[in-house]
């Protein structure tokens, strides 16, 4: 088994892009990265002394090295200084009893052409040493690998732009998944993995592509080789925090003592968070072959090991015990934990972009698999990979800059800024003012409050004594099947339900007029569709706004919402759009009124709002709704307010979201001209799926793509776990993470998700439902 | 005028301290500070070509530099080489028709005593160059100045610590401080002043504190030299992310070409973010006298001259059209806005623990002040610098590793991490589970409908035709004057009040018994005390739990609170405590339950919880009362929830608080064998407080201190405007950000704010009420 590591070496010119959710990071097989406070601290030397280390511990089997970019190429060359030095050193150092047989392989899969004919290094070398006592000879193996190499001793993204070898990050990533699954370990065998980095933490790859940023999505714990030079501290503290704003974990740092103390000062700063460790100086003179500062070293090496042993052996427990332990402490909402079984809880790793890590135990082995978080986690999910670290750049800096700062009477830039944007968006052509909370159900609250004012304003309810006006009873007029949140007032707006019954809400009494919206039933092929109707058996819904388009099912005439506002205002009914769910782009426009063809009073927004990732929520209004609670009394005010209203971090990111999506420069999906996205679901799989026996209907709009099955009685309706083998399937076979849904499965992007990722989860939707029952 | 940042030096020893709320910062003068993406980057040279190219512009008058630190001295003075070399440069590149005299200045301050004696330095040199064309003289001032001085070119830490003169970062900031006040700028004069820091941005001051940190209170917008060496886009990309960790702007990134196009990748990498320059190469030979590359970079130091010019300009814009805007567009919550003049808007350039730092404009001049946030921001701030720091570090980590997730089935560890810390904590001995959610209003409405499933379980209410229990009707009992949040289920939960009223809350009925609790008067001189009478007249105030202690006024015995409990609790009448105030230390204990001497079945938490930076609120609860839940249908389930329940970067927040707060390494106020505060108000103070005429009572418990002044007939109560003129005082003049609350006066700080600052802050409310009327 272990030959496969050392053998293992793809024909191909490059490695293909993922066909797809690949990158697989296996949990038995402990893998690290190496990364560098800068160039020249002296990675190799530490991934050549881990190996070392490695290999003459008793329990290891084999140790993997990769390096998927070099430079400087052939002179240069990390995988053969660790091929080379490696067994050197535990010839020389090795005091194991045992004897072993130690079977060492360099390759480099692509040289770039300037290397020129490299025949032993292009097709690879092996060399086998023996060393130890006498009896039996025990087998290790060292395998080490370049991918890509390039001749110039310069960063990869020059070298590859002047040789003329590009090489996209789907490749190298490809090469890393590869890897990480090679060697699968068997009984009784250890393998580890080394990946180093080239450079820095942020030196380009060949694509211009950060290394911190390329091999995010396997999020490897991180070894950092930070700097004993002068100036060494705050590198390595900087390249600390730039792994730390990449999301991932630092198992060690290690630098070289240059009698700066740095390592004392490290120490004391990291105290806590992370081991660091200290190499004997670096003897200056190129001529050393470093054999005594290698043995001078192994003690630190030792060590070094053992810091990654704990803190992998930590890592394992503590993924391991989650499933249990949230079992014990948690309580989810809307959910029967009776219905949960212990071995069904997702381990969540991360997330890089729209894919979640996560933990999974598959034929005995641990691994984390990326999963497409297809109910884009409660439908607030937006960021595609490069917005989340701008997001998470501007959370750091919104939480160092800000913290929170009271906001009544106050302004910050964050909360300015993030109002200017709603209003020159979505509110645009009738909003004039912001009013912020944290969640769609406080919006919802704050808009009826300001809806109420209004009204008795205009109608002339609001007179001087309190008990008279305490029998008038205002009711909402509402659509039925709607949602608008949990909080009470929020709930009191939406038509009785599950959600509303006395089990779960004894105080709500329904204070609306709920009205069955016409729906109509059309034939046709068009596939821009509203989701109201379907959506209403999850969470929640907001369905007020929306509705339009048609595909052989039922829908809304947005006629029929026009007509009803038109009527509301000329009565004087102050008319509140419900945008939680339905804006920033999810129905394929900046705002549902764009659908609609009218425009409110007041409208509420979150989710998507922040990027999808801090709850914050804004309720929007006219000058005349703000108006209508000015007066010289503090009384009259609207007296509505949260803790964290306007906090810095959620209008921060709300501030960058906003322009993110819009701006067809980050947002690829924007048809800029018409100011919508383009179609993400492939129009002929739509079709495709629609015309599948088992399907009643599919609906697909801006981000979302609904595949309703085709039901019999009771198998639909929310309590019902219909949908829940095929739901089973494709989370665990297809790695998509749906959420039931009655027998409805939806699959849910961000703004910015590539069209070639939508396609990829419809055709597995697809392949899955051929198979259906 | 001029002439006073020429001669102005201190004679004494060191800075000393802050006595106040120190560290202005004057926009009149625009003030950067220049970091190095790391050492030997040519941050000097780059102050000197600047520092040239100001000089050269028509309108400057005078440029001040200040090199704070400065280390291998007096071979290397960096004050000396600008000193020496921005004169000679204008001296020769010099193309002005006018006849300019330009008066140059260098000092050093305080040399170590290793310097040994160098006189002229010490005591400073003067020097006067002209140039330019005929006619009369225009002088110019360039005052460069060293404050602290040692000999070893070492980092200042280990510099500060083999010389024996160490220095603490109150008179590093102090220097600064006087500094940026020096040269106050006339009618007509232009001054420039720049700051340099020492080594890295993140290489340690004398202290250890890093200089990011160390400059931080001013948050001086920032001129990163960047690294054109190899590995250098690393180096700069990573610098630029610790400061943006730290809050700060840069305003430029400057660096030398090496050849290896670092400035184009960066250009292209920073593009809309910061503007990019790059100088030509340094050359190596230390013979050369830099000449000609002064004469070469001329033109790039303009253009740095004009981004800077630009940058300032623009933020002065902003922050001067801020007030405007925010008046224009935002709706600030319980804000009457027809009572808040556009200028008495409070504009906040930044946060930097328990202080704002506040735009103003004092005698015609702009600037920014630091204010002590005495109303902690809705009572939700926390963090001092340091915590801040932390938690903006762990924000976005957390950001960068989860974004948000979905919650329910699912598990991430900040949501489980926060969970154990939460029952090991606050619900020891009581609570099995934890249920998210966004804000005390939400936590309150979960609550009470737990409450309202075991009441109804255990008092057979449920049964199962849904109509015959729409006639139960549930009531809380509930303590007159509290305050549970402000959406419609928690509103129903207390009392009627200004904020319940039909005018507010058309919907509000008051569903509950409330309760008058019998108050004492107690004649003493103990200073623990509750606060929930006084707090009632602001927003929130969750005022059920706490009550305790004396001092010359009323209480509510603890006693009366422990026998509702137990009463209720004999009646099988779940208690609920509301600890979204008081919990955290809020009163000196991590849970007030601690002061009452009972446990609840049910609280909520939020606020402090998380730092007082990110919403996130969580309801703790008993096993009986989650298992109450539990059967084998979804419909039992609690099916109450928010998009962002559990959401990583609030949790993540949360476990850092948590632990931060109780870990006595971390928090100094901690009295950690008695696990509560030390008392941070002044005892003598608080008795002098209580003492005075116009002063009805005082209390102080915990990071809370209230003053209620004597008021006669209507001046008391919430619509009041009574002591709005002390609140003005103490914002205008004292620097101290108060909110006003009727008659009371209320400081709060965090957990881990320091009793100097605790009584610094008191006696200015002490000497501002002495001379009140």
């Amino acid at each position: 088994m272990l030959r496969r590591l050392l053998h293992h070496a793809r024909r191909r010119r490059h490695y293909s892009a993922a066909a797809s959710n690949a990158g697989v990071v296996p949990l038995s097989t402990p893998t690290f990265a190496v990364f560098g406070a800068n160039t020249g601290v002296g990675k190799t030397l530490v991934s050549a002394g881990l190996s070392a280390a490695l290999l003459s511990s008793p329990t290891t089997s084999a140790v993997g090295y990769l390096k998927p970019l070099q430079t400087g190429y052939p002179a240069d060359s990390d995988a053969r200084f660790v091929f080379t030095r490696a067994p050197a050193l535990l010839r020389s150092s090795s005091s194991s009893s045992r004897a072993t047989r130690l079977v060492a392989s360099c390759r480099t899969l692509f040289p770039s052409p300037a290397v020129g004919a490299e025949p032993v290094h292009r097709e690879g070398q092996e060399i086998v040493v023996r060393y130890g006592g006498d009896g039996p000879e025990e087998t290790k193996v060292l395998a080490c690998r370049t991918v890509y190499a390039w001749n110039e001793p310069v960063s990869p993204h020059l070298a590859a732009e002047r040789e003329g070898m590009t090489v996209r990050d789907e490749e190298v990533r490809g090469s890393v998944e590869q890897w990480l699954v090679e060697g699968v370990v068997e009984e009784g065998e250890e393998v580890w993995k080394v990946l180093e980095t080239a450079g820095g933490v942020a030196s380009p790859g060949p694509s211009g592509t950060l290394q911190c940023d390329l091999y995010r999505p396997f999020r490897l714990p991180a070894i950092l080789v930070g700097d004993g030079r002068l100036g060494g501290i705050s590198s390595t503290l900087s390249a600390f925090e730039t792994l730390l704003l990449r999301g991932y974990d630092v198992g060690a740092v290690i630098l070289e003592d240059r009698a700066l103390s740095n390592d004392k000062f490290l120490l004391s700063y990291l105290k806590n968070r992370v081991r660091v460790l200290v190499l004997p100086q670096i003897p200056d003179d190129p001529s050393d072959d470093l054999t005594d500062w290698f043995s001078e070293s192994s003690s630190v090496f030792d060590l070094l090991k053992d810091a990654l042993q704990s803190f992998h052996s930590k890592r394992i427990q503590r993924l391991s015990s989650m499933q249990r332990k949230s079992k014990d402490l948690l309580w989810w909402p809307f959910t029967q934990h009776n219905l949960v079984p212990v071995d069904s809880v997702t381990v969540i790793d991360s997330r890089c972009g729209e894919n979640f890590l996560s933990f999974k135990i598959k034929d005995n082995t641990m691994m984390l698999v990326p999963q497409f978080d297809a109910c884009a986690s409660w439908w607030t999910q937006g960021p595609d990979s490069n917005l989340q670290i701008e997001l998470a750049r501007d959370m750091g800096y919104a939480a160092a800059r800000y913290g929170h700062v009271m906001f009544p009477e106050n302004v910050h830039e964050p909360a300015l800024r993030c109002a200017e944007l709603l209003l020159e968006g979505v509110g645009k052509g009738w909003a004039s003012r912001v009013y912020y909370s944290d969640n769609g159900s406080t919006a919802i609250e704050i808009a009826l409050k300001m809806a109420f004012r209004k009204f008795s304003n205009d109608h002339g309810i609001l007179m001087d004594s309190e008990k008279s006006f305490r029998n008038t009873q205002f009711k909402v007029l509402a659509l039925n099947g709607s949602y608008h949140g949990d909080t009470l007032g929020a709930m009191e707006a939406q038509a009785p339900s599950a959600y509303t019954s006395f089990l779960q809400q004894p105080w709500y009494s329904g204070r609306g007029l709920f009205l069955d919206p016409p729906t109509v039933y059309v034939k046709n092929d068009t596939c821009n569709l509203s989701l109201p109707k379907l959506m209403k058996h999850d969470q929640q819904s907001s369905g007020d706004t929306l509705i339009q388009g048609a595909g052989g099912m039922h829908m809304i005439d947005p006629l029929f919402q026009r007509v009803l506002v038109n009527e509301c205002k000329n009565r004087k009914i102050p008319v509140i759009f419900d945008e939680v769910f339905t804006g920033f782009w999810r129905l394929g426009v900046e705002s549902a009124s764009e659908l609609l063809g009218c425009l409110p009073d007041i409208a509420c927004y979150a989710k998507l709002m922040t990027g999808g990732i801090v709850p914050l929520a804004a309720t929007l209004a006219t000058e005349e709704i703000f108006e209508s609670f000015k007066s010289d009394s503090k009384l009259t005010a609207l007296l509505h307010g949260h803790s964290y209203t306007a906090h810095a971090m959620g209008c921060c990111a709300a501030a960058k979201a906003i322009q993110w999506y819009r701006d067809p420069s980050t947002n690829s999906n924007l048809d800029f001209d018409r100011m919508r996205l383009k179609e993400l679901w492939d129009v002929a799989l739509v079709r495709q799926l629609s015309s599948l026996q088992n399907v009643k209907r599919v609906v697909s709009i801006g981000t979302l793509c609904a595949v309703e099955l085709e039901t019999h009685g009771s198998d639909a309706g929310y309590a019902s776990l219909y949908a829940s083998s095929l739901i089973q399937q494709l989370r665990k076979e297809d790695d998509i993470y749906v959420r039931p849904l009655g027998n409805v499965i939806y699959l849910m992007c961000g703004p910015c998700t590539s069209r070639d990722s939508c396609t990829l989860q419809l055709s597995k939707v697809h392949r899955r439902l051929c198979g259906f029952n």
